[in-house]
């Protein structure tokens, strides 16, 4: 890779998210040499994927170039670049653009889908982590209403405007309350011609209750929310596949649907090199230390979600959310640059913000560590965090007059088959 | 194809652009059956797609849902539909969702780019008329200076920072001064490894002046602007061939460049069908009446850039822009009604409101049929025109906020690449 030498010590951040972004700011303008390498150009805020897909927002404003974010950072360089291997003893990264010698190395690379191996699963449904799988996922959805209109087979109809979300963690009840806005508030006028009563947005979840992160009273309160906007909430069911067609779980129960949205699972986006008994095999997380020190090694760390900190208030680690991502970038940030000048490191703290998640207009709900709230100040509570902790003014200004337009509008109005997805497969 | 029938004519628009939009709202409310059909689910501003390609806009914003604009019509029907034929023997519209006959057809399929029969430029340069090929050309554009930082062959790398612009009519001179400001505002500071001075921007023009539809004065103008930006405009200069490598021309001059953007000519998106000596072979576009009536029928009609009205005042039709699309839309809106009430048409009169093209900040030219001026009031009067133009309140909002952004930081936020260009190539 074509980075300069320099006098300062190499540190190498491998992912640009939450968590490898706020160790970057931390360590502008040290006597460091950072290079940060990620797959994209850009900064995503994965929160709002939900309403990419959705056509409530646009993907560029919730994208921001990374190369932007680091330009007033002197010994800051950015490639674009797929790591596929740390090779821990020559202390080099290995990717498809060619290998890098670091001095520090922080993993930073995040999480992706896990499907728990259940392939049919896998090959059939769609993920929402990446900001081309949330338009692959808008174009779908849109592509079903068109279809729909062109069949007369009524079996072939209803398994089009079925939609079947996977996992009723923040990401399904947000999806699944969005589906069920534009269902009451769109769909109608969109497609007169067609009998949109007959939609049907299903939200599983294998254990007793949504949201199972949150408090009792968040998940009641969800729930109830979802079932007066009229989402099926099935509980207590697990899917075990899904074909294209039919929809199995670990019951009787069956669905017809074209579109199942897996939101059930997520896993370290570990890496090859890391693979000892330091990899987590059941979370494909690397293990780390309180200081994010990655086990065994003193000059390589993890931070957000593809670590994991198993301490005994963390049996299985920290959630994986953006929070304890920017707490640990910062936070090595500061330790690093303790490491450097021979201090002794001081252990991460988790600190919980609390939670919160949002169902639909003036439906939210808010977990803070010393009260929690729900409904209408909590939903304007969820906007005011979610447009803060955006990056970039225009970012925020333009998702401001989105939310602003779509809730006096009652609209969303990119709904836009930018791309098909279908046609990938029909050429 | 699926619509129901109806005791009203059947009217079929094939064409959701500037044309078929502006014929469907004149017949709004009026004892039609109306069925627009396009490949497309939105309308597409196509002015501001050099601007989407520099990272100045979303995509979403110059987009507009194409069931939106027609939900408060009764008796529209809106089909997402490739038609591939037309029948005009038996009155029908053939498709790759079904056939569908017709009462009163209009085609209203707008332009393609036209190579000319050129296969080695066709199969290696990028179009810029669509809003998928504008993000494909955003995606090239931002991957070819991330490669740039990987080579250490100055040959290389002096390719993939070399742009040819083949063609200066307002969207070649468009976007030959949106990639100038980027090299000048955003490139030092988003590639300070880079040296970016090194990029040529290049603008090959066949005739002996820019902007040749526009006034001499707003040729010269535009091309000191042009070359203020450091833009190399190249004159009596025909492109004859690019192999991916190098773009030859009918000079000795040769170019060695990773991206070449044609621009360079249009034809008519006509359909099969009408191929008889209705069709202009050369133009690719169906020759019609001053009705708009295609040759030899009554009830089939052609507006827009697919159309070719020959006048003495317009021996090669009219203009391939958006006003005369618009205003044979709104005039054959009026005359069908009258040939349904068996009334005499009135021939079609277009009025010419002017031209204009921007280079760049405060750097504009227009052409009014009264006077013409140049320089930051005619920016302003681009700017106006352009929002007053887009559909929708939000579009206008976000694309005024976008540009007020752009201007007062010299930035253009959106250079994303969402779906890289070139992994298409390299898996």
């Amino acid at each position: 890779m074509n980075i300069p030498k320099s006098s300062f010590p190499r540190v190498v951040i491998i992912g640009g998210g939450f968590a490898g972004v706020a160790l970057a700011k931390k360590l502008s303008k040290k006597e460091l040499q950072v290079v940060l390498l990620d797959k994209h150009n850009y900064h995503n805020f994965q929160p709002l994927l939900y309403q990419v897909s959705t056509g409530g927002l646009e993907p560029d404003s919730i994208a921001y170039p990374i190369r932007k974010i680091l330009k007033d950072f002197p010994n800051f360089y950015f490639r674009l670049a797929d790591v596929s291997e740390i090779d821990t003893e020559k202390c080099k990264v290995i990717s498809n653009i060619g290998s890098l010698k670091f001095d520090y190395l922080v993993v930073a690379s995040g999480s992706k889908t896990n499907f728990f191996g259940n392939k049919s699963i896998e090959d059939n449904s769609m993920e929402m982590k990446t900001i081309p799988q949330s338009l692959n996922l808008r174009s779908l959805i849109l592509e079903n209403f068109e279809d729909a209109l062109l069949t007369s087979n009524l079996h072939e109809r209803n398994a089009l405007m079925n939609f079947v979300i996977v996992g009723a963690g923040p990401t399904g009840v947000e999806l699944a309350g969005a589906l069920a806005e534009i269902k009451k508030g769109i769909l109608p006028k969109d497609y007169p011609d067609l009998d949109t009563r007959t939609v049907q947005i299903n939200l599983v979840q294998s254990g007793d209750r949504i949201l199972k992160e949150m408090s009792e009273k968040a998940s009641k309160k969800a729930e109830d929310f979802l079932e007066d906007l009229g989402v099926h909430v099935w509980k207590n069911v697990r899917v075990t596949g899904y074909d294209g067609n039919v929809v199995t779980t670990n019951s009787d129960l069956t669905f017809e649907a074209e579109t199942v949205i897996w939101a059930a699972g997520v896993k370290g986006a570990a890496i090859n090199g890391i693979d000892g008994e330091e990899l987590l095999s059941k979370s494909n997380r690397i293990q780390v230390n309180e200081f994010n020190q990655v086990k065994g090694f003193n000059n390589i760390f993890a931070i957000g979600d593809v670590a994991q900190m198993t301490t005994d208030q963390t049996p299985y680690g920290h959630p994986m959310m953006a929070q304890p991502a920017i707490q640990q970038g910062k936070h090595l940030g500061d330790n690093l640059l303790r490491l450097i000048e021979n201090k002794p490191l001081k252990p991460f703290k988790y600190k919980d913000k609390g939670s919160m998640a949002t169902v639909g207009r003036n439906k939210a709900v808010v977990d803070l560590p010393k009260f929690k709230f729900q409904g209408v100040f909590a939903w304007f509570v969820w906007m005011f965090v979610h447009l803060f902790f955006l990056i970039g003014f225009r970012n925020r200004l333009v998702v401001f007059i989105n939310w602003v337009y779509n809730y006096v509008r009652f609209d969303r109005e990119a709904r836009l088959i930018i791309r098909p997805y279908k046609n990938k497969f029909k050429p």
